[in-house]
């Protein structure tokens, strides 16, 4: 059987996606910097029997998909660090936002490659499949399991077999419709209607913005 | 009664809305570069009865709501034309998006001031108010009277009298919600959010993508 490694996995988004995928039937280990920590962490979580975890090599080491999931700042020390654990092959999907948030106020990181995903595609091997993926789904909804996530998540790559594979996995989420949204260098656009979600949660004080596409059956 | 001036109103996006918003009552001045031209354009639009034409600065004159609606590449002339004639106090919509297609490819321009709407701010009188709005619903089912829209459109500015004032335009669209998403800096995101419309489009051949927010009553 396949695993998927959630890389950052105890973070917000990596708990929730982590979670989910569970909750869906997938093998799940999760990779930290600190995984006897993140041992005593992922203890704390409901329904966690079927979670592994791991350093971040060894969850990669196990995995045949790995999920990026730390915060976007940390995302070079990582890659330099799990660079030579990558095979040839392997599906990485990407679901950082380079967004940083200072006394409240929300602010979009200038990525010199355009986005988040075209940072990572030049620090990952050639032969690793890229996907950008589970971008703009609020962690905060992510997390809350059993609640319908209802709406739509938007995926990215220039490779179809990741992008192919990113949307089943989006599927697995019961109430969200995968949306292929083309080649990679459609992702600043994804990375900004996140950034869109954020300032509408501000504005309306919420913190489930989300989006479904109107026109696509 | 108060008048809307839609500059560069014989294109697709400004046709689209002159004849939204005279669907709805609403008073409508074509402004255009060639208003002889434009008066004949005009002419074979179905209930025009009530679209008056004139040149872009005759249509600030009798305008107390001007809606810039020509294509991003030309908002400089034209603003450098029109500056002596904003009135203090007056309201200006900008519906532009920084995009230009080349043998069918879209491509985002590189905007210094970080969107078209920042970029227009930078031209305009300081007493004159400024929102974002339009820019995401489809040009072409805006002209395509009759059909449901059923979407939400983005408004932003720094002014509120200005986001409200977009806002009630909006609700003038049957089936279209106003979401006000803040202050003048968020255009960028609006406008990254119709670049993806448009990927949506292309990559699944239809020309109707647009957006409803999920989570916000």
């Amino acid at each position: 059987m396949s695993s998927i490694a959630v890389v950052g996995g105890t973070g917000q988004q990596g708990r929730g996606l982590a979670q989910r995928f569970i909750s869906a039937g997938e093998r799940v280990i999760i990779g930290s910097r600190d995984p006897r920590r993140a041992r005593e962490t992922v203890a704390t979580w409901e329904a966690t029997a079927s979670i592994a975890v791991a350093d971040n090599i060894g969850a990669v080491a196990e995995a045949d998909l790995v999920v990026i999931a730390v915060p976007f700042p940390t995302v070079d020390p990582l890659l330099t660090e799990l660079r030579p654990h990558f095979r040839s092959g392997m599906i990485v999907i990407d679901v950082t936002v380079p967004v940083t948030f200072s006394a409240g106020k929300m602010t979009m990181l200038d990525v010199a490659e355009g986005s988040a995903s075209e940072h990572i595609r030049a620090r990952l091997p050639e032969s690793v499949l890229l996907a950008a993926a589970f971008k703009t789904i609020p962690a905060y909804l992510l997390g809350a399991a059993g609640q319908p996530l209802d709406c739509d998540e938007f995926v990215c790559g220039d490779s179809d077999e990741a992008r192919a594979r990113a949307s089943r996995l989006i599927q697995l989420l019961p109430g969200v419709r995968a949306v292929d949204v083309g080649p990679l260098s459609r992702a600043r656009h994804i990375e900004h209607l996140t950034a869109l979600a954020i300032a509408i949660n501000r504005k309306h004080k919420i913190h489930d913005a989300r989006f479904r596409v109107v026109g696509l059956r």
